[in-house]
Formats: C-alpha cells, structure tokens, sequence
C-alpha cells in the first residue's frame, strides 16, 4: 500500500550497516503518526469539550512537525549523519511518548484519542528499535 | 497498517456527502506519494548521473511540499471549506502529474524514478476520484 | 533580517522575467504567514472562549500549510513550471483571503486575530501583485 | 517586516521566565534559515558543479526540515512543554551547525553557500541564546 520499501530498496546508496526493515518501519511510522495526530488535532477541535483539550491538540501538533522532520531525514540516506540521525530519533520518541501519555488519558472518552495513542506508541517504539539497531 | 480510516471514523463530525472511502484513499495516497518523492529526491541525488536529473529532484521536491500540505488539509473535517478542499485537490493532481511525467522519463533507467511515478500516478488519480465525488 | 533577497540575487538561474522585487516580497510574505498562523492558532486556543475560535483555528491551520509550501516552491528557479507556479499562487490567495476574513472577524476582540489578519492580508496582495506581474 | 514579535505581545499565555527578546530572535532565526536553506539548496542544484554539491543540498534539506518544526513548535506556548522545547533547540542547533560548517566550504565559490552559512550560524547562534536563558 506505500511505496517506503520500494524506494529504500531502489537508492544507489548502501544504507550500511542499519537493520533496512526497522529503517522501513520507522519511516512509516513517522508519516502515519504525522498524519493521526494532525487528525486528532481536528477531532480534539470538533469536540464540544474542546476546553478540556487544549494540551492535546497542542501536543499533537508538535507530534505532526516532528513526526514529518524524522521521517523525510530518514528518507535521505545521500551524505548520511549518524550524529544527527540519532539526535532526530531522540527527540521523534520524547514527542510520540509525550502525545501518546496525552491521548491515553482521553482514550475512554474519545476513540480518536485512542486510535492516536496506538499510533504515537507504534512509532516511538520504531524510533528506540532503530536507534538500538544502529549500536 | 495505517491509521487514516479509522481516524475518519472516529471524528465527531460527520463528513458530510463525501465518499469516505475515497477520502482515505486520498489522504492515505498523499502521504505516501511525500514519502516517495522525498526519497526520490534524494535518490537522484546519489546517482553518478545527478547533473541530468536536477529537474526530477526540483519537481519531486514541488511534490512533496504540495503532497503534505493537502494530506493535512484532507485530514481536517471541522469547519470544512469547500472551495478551498476543491483547489488544493486540482493543485495537488496538477503537481502529481508533472512529477509522474518527469519521474516516467527515467523510470527505464532509475528503478526509485519507476516506483515514484507510480506513487505519483496514484495520488493524482486519487485526487481526481475524490473531486468528481464531491460533484 | 531575512536574507530572501540575497539568496535570490545569488542564485545561479536567472528568473527570467519575473519581477524580482515582488517574488522576494511575495516568499517573505509567505513565511511570515506561515508563522503569523501558527501563533494565531495557538493563541486561540489559548483563549477562555476557545470553542468558538474553532474555525478560526482550522482556516489557520490550513493557511500555515499552504504558505508554507508556496514560501519554498517560489524559492526553487531551477526547471521553473510556469503553470504550477500560478496554480500554487492562486490557492494561496484563495487561502490567506478566507484566513483574513475569518480572523477579521475576532479581530476587535483578540489582538493577535487583528495581526494575523494583517499578515494575511499583506500575503494575498503579495501573491496577486506576483501573479499579475507573471503576465 | 515581520509579525513575530506582535504576535508573541499578543499571546493570552504568559510565556513565563522565558526571554521574550530572544524567543522572537529565535523564531525568526529558525524561519529565515528555513526559507535560506530552502533556496540554497535549489541554487546547488542549478549549478554546472551540482555532483559536488550533493552532500550540501542533502544537509540543506534537512536543516529545512528541522528549522521549520523548530519555528513552528517555539509559535506555541497552550500548555507548555519545557523538556520538549530544550530538546527541539538542541537538535536544532546541531542542524544548523552542521549546515553552516558544510556551507562554509563552499562560501568562497558559491556566494548562496556564503549567504547559507551566515543564516545557519545566525539561527545555531540564536538558539544556544534561548536554551542558555531557559536556565
């Protein structure tokens, strides 16, 4: 259904040493998280207790920035920067963490909360797998 | 695999007429068609050949820019505009043409140029789908 | 402050018969929009009568990423597409204008709906002045 | 020019002990050196030596990238994340770093490589100021 194995496996570059399907699965996670918190931004905003959310569609939002930062990064592997490809996961998994424990505490009042704390844990657990895999 | 059609079916608010089927095959295509252009941008990028593929790296970096915004902007329901939904979809399907053309010039050459314009083709095939469907 | 006219002026392309003056003018307009919007957004939702800044934070939300995607399309002149280029410039308009409107509306009760609509409006003439001077 | 600082005077939330001067100088540090990057990495490609340009464009883009999530995540201050915010500037600032330093191999060839590394070392500048006022 998306196209991130294909092309990872199509890139002129070795990607070297990384694990390529935690590399795979990161990416796709960090555009699936993007766009989950960019819809649970929206839903928080439609709810008639919108008051009560304000923290989560803020944490949210940040979710979507980073979320879309790391996974277009890990998309590029020309002239790669380990430095700087772990400094990205770091933060990919302190803002999933932060916006999955938001969500959680929504998740038996609101299904989209739900749904997005699913997501956010998916892909901090990919950012910590990947960042694991590259020792 | 993704979260889009489960987020759409938790949003408080309901669509309206739009078919939702197609909607989520639509956010779902821009998201990945983003993923893909980054990657091959970048993939171009490594090639020993760049200096021939610095209009394929420019149009799918047009893509990815047009791609993102209008997976975000689909993944909004509250407070929908119709007019504006209706001219990012044509903008989008116009930048996904012009880098599925571009990128199916190389596709015989550049297996990522091959799989992006496929993703590329998708989305703007999406894109057309869910306009005749809003009527 | 900014350095859009510098890299303009040092970009290896000519532009053509673009006014130069009114593309820097127009891809500054659109990052400060892009900015004015997000910090529009956040502080309605930091506002006690958040549910009924609702729209207003959705019409930010969206203007944030179209001007933000316009901003860094107008800053590529390599393998110009004259037709995307007024396509993009087009959707802006149409989305600083609906911005402007709907934060004019607030505007007499929240300062930053006053300056975010100023910011708006100040991109949609960018964007029309740059239109019209593309002939 | 722009409305950064406008907007932050206008913001119902009290940013706290943070310093107001720098927070502005820092978010329109990260969107200058967005839009900068943006185009210098364009203005690589368009030049006859683009196959030895490569690793800067690829460093460009992801200062892009970073720079941008960066701007938009310091735009907020609805519930207020401390740990989030030092994690963002940190990564932020090795970003910039990073360009600045591949940037400045170029400066004497390239006058948008010379421009690049200014805005880079500018915005790396501006956030060590914040995180070092956020005690």
């Amino acid at each position: 259904m998306t196209h991130v194995q294909s092309m990872l496996d199509a890139h002129p570059k070795d990607p070297g040493s990384v694990d390529r399907t935690k590399l795979a699965e990161c990416i796709q996670a960090c555009f699936d998280c993007a766009q989950t918190c960019t819809a649970c931004a929206d839903a928080c905003l439609s709810e008639d207790m919108v008051a009560e959310l304000t923290q989560c569609i803020r944490t949210n939002l940040d979710c979507v920035d980073i979320c879309a930062a790391t996974g277009k990064i890990l998309s590029r592997h020309t002239g790669h920067d380990a430095g700087l490809t772990r400094a990205v996961l770091e933060m990919c998994r302190i803002a999933c963490r932060a916006c999955a424990e938001e969500c959680a505490q929504h998740a038996s009042m609101h299904r989209h909360c739900e749904v997005c704390a699913e997501a956010c844990r998916q892909c901090e657990h990919a950012c910590s797998e990947l960042l694991a895999s590259l020792g």
